[in-house]
C-alpha cells in the first residue's frame, strides 16, 4: 500500500545513517527532478528547533526543490551549534543532489536538547542520494518515524480541466510520543502547476481543518512542520476559483486522511474519537468547547474505559469559559441520543452508547441550540500505555 | 491525629446511610452551638450542582450554623427535582437541630446526574444529631470521601491580642478520582468574632493562594465548595488590620496545608510536585506558565517516570502563549541547576535531578530573568493508576 505512494516527478529513499542505534532507518531524502513552488505550516511554538527556522526562512521565498529529514534527534534547544547543523545537513544534501543549497528544506525529529551526528549524515548521504526512486516516498515515511508503529502514506487524484493531477502525503508522529519525541511531519508533494500565494493560502486552510483540529495529548511539538511542494509536471495548472476550489477539495482530503491516520497511530491510541460541536454562539465558542472535552483527562479515560460517562463531558463544556445552557444541550454517541434538551435519555439509551464506544471510530456531537456555531476535534482515548510510553523512556 | 481536631463550639459527626452500597460513612453534619458568620467560595464550573446553588445564595446573608453533606452522589444536572432534594435536605437537617432552615449549608458529591435517596437520609438524621459531639470533625472528613483514601483534617492555633483561637478544617477529593466522583469540598471553622465582608474577603485570598492553585488533572468540578463559619466563642474579635493579617496568616497556612493533603491524596498520585515560575514579565504570565506545565500530559508522565525531561517543560513553556526568552532561562529540579542561561548543565546535572525526583516532594523552579513576575502551582505525576481508576470505574 505504501510503497505504491507515488507522485510525478519525485523521488525519494530513506537510509540507516546510525543516528539511531539500532539499525533503523533514519533518513530521509525527497526531491523533484524540477524546482518547485514551495509553502509551509510551522509550529507556533515560541521554542522553535533550528531545522524550523531554516525552513521558515527559506518558504518565504515560495520555492523548493528537496527536503532532507532525520529521526531519532529534534536539533531543538541546541543554540547556534545546532542551527549551523541544520544549515549544514541541507548544504549536505544540496552537494549531492546538484542543486543549490537553499532549494533545500530540512527537518529533524527525535530528542530535544541533543546535537546531531553529523558525521553520519555526511557519510550516508551519498548511498541515500543514488537510492532516490519514484516509489521510495513510503521509505521516508519510514524513516521520519520515531515511535510511530506504522508508516503513514497517502495519495489522492484529481483533475483540472481533464488534466489529471496526484497529491501524496507522508506524516509522522501524534503528539510526543515518547520523551522528547515531539514533532508532527507532514510532507505533501504535487505535480501541479500553482503560484506560491496560492499554495500557502490552500495549505493554511486546508491544516486549519485538519492537523489543526488533531490532538493526542494538548502538547504542541517544538518541530511541527507541515511542507507542500508542487512541481508542475501533470501540466494541470491552477489559475482561476473553480481550478482553486477543485485543488483545495483534494488537498483538504489528504490532510484529514493523513490526520486520521496520524491520530490512529497516537500512542497508545485504541480509539479515533470525532468531538463535534454545533449550534454554539459561534464557531470559537464550537471550538473551545470541543477543545476542552477532547482535552480532559477525564473524558479521555472514559474513552479508554469505554465508559458513556456523560457527566464528564458536561464538566468539561461547562468549565470552558464560553457559555452554555445546559437545559438546551443535547449529547449524542454516534447516533444515540444520551442527553436531550438537558435531560438524560436513561439506562437503555446510556447502554446503546456503550456500544457506539466499543467501535474503534466513532464521533460524540453535542448541540448546544444557541446558535448556529459549529466545530470538531479529532482526537483519541487516553490510555495505560500512554502513561507507560511516556513514564518509562529513560527507566 | 484527624480525631484529635477540634474547634471550640463546633460539634459534628457521620453516620452510613446507605446512600453507598458498601456502609461507609456517607452522611455528615458540623453544627456550632450559637449561630456563625459565614463565607463561601465555589466553583466557576457553569455547571452548578443544586447544593451549590443553595450554599451561594445563603452565604449571601453572610450567616449560617450547620452544614449537612453526602458522598455517593453529586445532586448535579438533576434539573428542578434536584434541586428540591437540595433544599428538604438542608430542611431535614434543621429540624433535627432545631434552628432555622436557612442557617444549614448543604454540599452533596459523587457521581453526577443521579438522584439523591432522600428517604434514606430522612432515616438517617435523628442518629446523625444525636451523635454530634466536639471530636466529631474528623469523622465528617471521612463520612464526605469518595475516592480519597485518607481523611484529611488539620488544625492551627493563633492569637489575637493574646487571646487564643482555632482554625480547623476538613478537605476530600484531589479532582475527579472516579468516574463523575468530581467534588472538591473543604470546610473551614474557627471559634473568632469576625464581620462576614472581612471573612468573605479572607477566605477569597487564602484560596486564591492554595486550592486555585493546585491541580491534578486540569478537571474542574461542578461542586467544589469552600465554606468558612466563625462562631466567636473565642472571644478573639477580628476589628483592625493587624487582627487581620494574624488571621489570614493562619488561615492561608491552614489552607494550603488542606490543598497539600489534598494533592498527595489525588488519584493516583506518587508525588506532590511544587512549580515554581518566578523572573516573568507579570504574575499572570507566570501563573500561564506554572499552570502550562502542571497540565502537560507529558511533563506529568516524566514526573511520574522521575525522568528529568526538561525537553518537556521547555517545550510545555514555549506553547503557553505568553513571551519567553529561551535563552535567558533557569530550570532547577529541588536545589539542581538543570538549565543555565539557555544551556543544558551536562550528564551529571541530570543525574542528580534524578535523584531530586525520587523524592515525594520536591519543586521544579523556572526563572525566566525577563521581569519580576512569579507564580506557582501544586501538582502531582500522571501515572498509570489515574488512568486505570478513571478508565475501570463502571467496567
Amino acid at each position: 500500500m505504501i510503497s505504491k505512494v507515488v507522485c510525478p516527478g519525485f523521488r525519494a529513499a530513506g537510509v540507516a545513517s546510525g543516528i539511531k542505534a539500532g539499525g533503523e532507518l533514519d533518513l530521509g531524502l525527497i526531491v523533484s527532478d524540477v524546482p518547485c513552488t514551495a509553502a509551509g505550516v510551522f509550529t507556533r511554538n515560541q521554542v522553535k528547533a533550528a531545522p524550523v527556522l531554516v525552513d521558515m526562512d527559506r518558504v518565504a521565498s515560495g520555492e523548493a526543490q528537496a527536503i532532507i529529514v532525520n529521526s531519532g534527534c529534534a536539533n531543538c534547544f541546541t543554540g547556534e551549534a545546532g542551527m549551523a547543523d541544520a544549515l549544514k545537513m541541507a548544504a549536505l544534501a544540496a552537494a549531492s543532489l546538484r542543486i543549490p543549497e537553499e532549494q533545500v528544506l530540512v527537518s529533524s525529529t527525535g530528542v530535544i536538547g541533543k546535537r546531531l551526528a553529523m558525521d553520519r549524515i555526511a557519510a550516508a548521504l551519498p548511498a541515500l542520494a543514488s537510492a532516490l526512486r519514484p516509489d521510495g516516498i513510503g521509505e521516508v515515511a519510514r524513516a521520519f518515524m520515531t515511535t510511530d508503529t506504522v508508516p503513514k502514506a497517502l495519495s489522492r487524484q484529481g483533475e483540472l480541466d481533464s488534466v489529471p493531477f496526484t497529491l501524496a502525503g507522508i506524516v509522522k508522529g501524534a503528539g510526543m510520543i515518547r520523551p522528547d519525541m515531539a514533532t508532527m511531519l507532514c510532507y505533501i508533494m504535487t505535480d501541479v502547476e500553482a503560484s506560491p500565494a496560492f499554495l500557502k493560502r490552500a495549505l493554511k486552510a486546508a491544516v486549519a481543518r485538519s492537523f489543526n483540529r488533531a490532538s493526542v495529548d494538548g502538547d504542541t511539538s517544538t518541530n511541527d512542520t507541515v511542507l507542500l511542494l508542487a512541481n508542475g509536471v501533470s501540466g494541470a495548472r491552477i489559475s482561476t476559483q473553480e481550478q482553486e476550489r477543485v485543488f483545495q477539495r483534494v488537498l483538504d482530503e489528504l490532510c484529514l486522511g493523513l490526520t486520521q491516520a496520524m491520530i490512529r497511530d497516537g500512542e497508545g491510541v485504541t480509539k479515533l474519537v470525532n468531538l463535534v460541536v454545533r449550534g454554539a454562539l459561534s464557531d470559537e465558542d464550537a471550538i473551545c468547547l470541543a477543545d476542552t472535552m477532547g482535552h480532559s483527562p477525564l473524558v479521555k479515560t472514559a474513552l479508554f474505559g469505554e465508559d458513556a460517562n456523560w457527566g464528564r463531558i458536561v464538566a468539561a463544556l461547562g468549565r470552558a469559559g464560553v457559555p452554555i445552557e445546559p437545559e438546551l444541550m443535547d449529547i449524542f454517541f454516534g447516533e444515540v441520543p444520551l442527553i436531550q434538551a438537558g435531560q438524560w435519555c436513561g439506562a437503555e439509551a446510556e447502554e446503546r452508547a456503550t456500544e457506539v464506544m466499543r467501535r474503534p471510530e466513532f464521533s460524540i456531537t453535542v448541540d448546544l441550540h444557541m446558535g448556529q456555531g459549529a466545530g470538531f476535534l479529532i482526537t483519541c482515548d487516553f490510555s495505560v500505555d500512554y502513561v507507560k510510553i511516556n513514564a518509562d523512556y529513560r527507566s
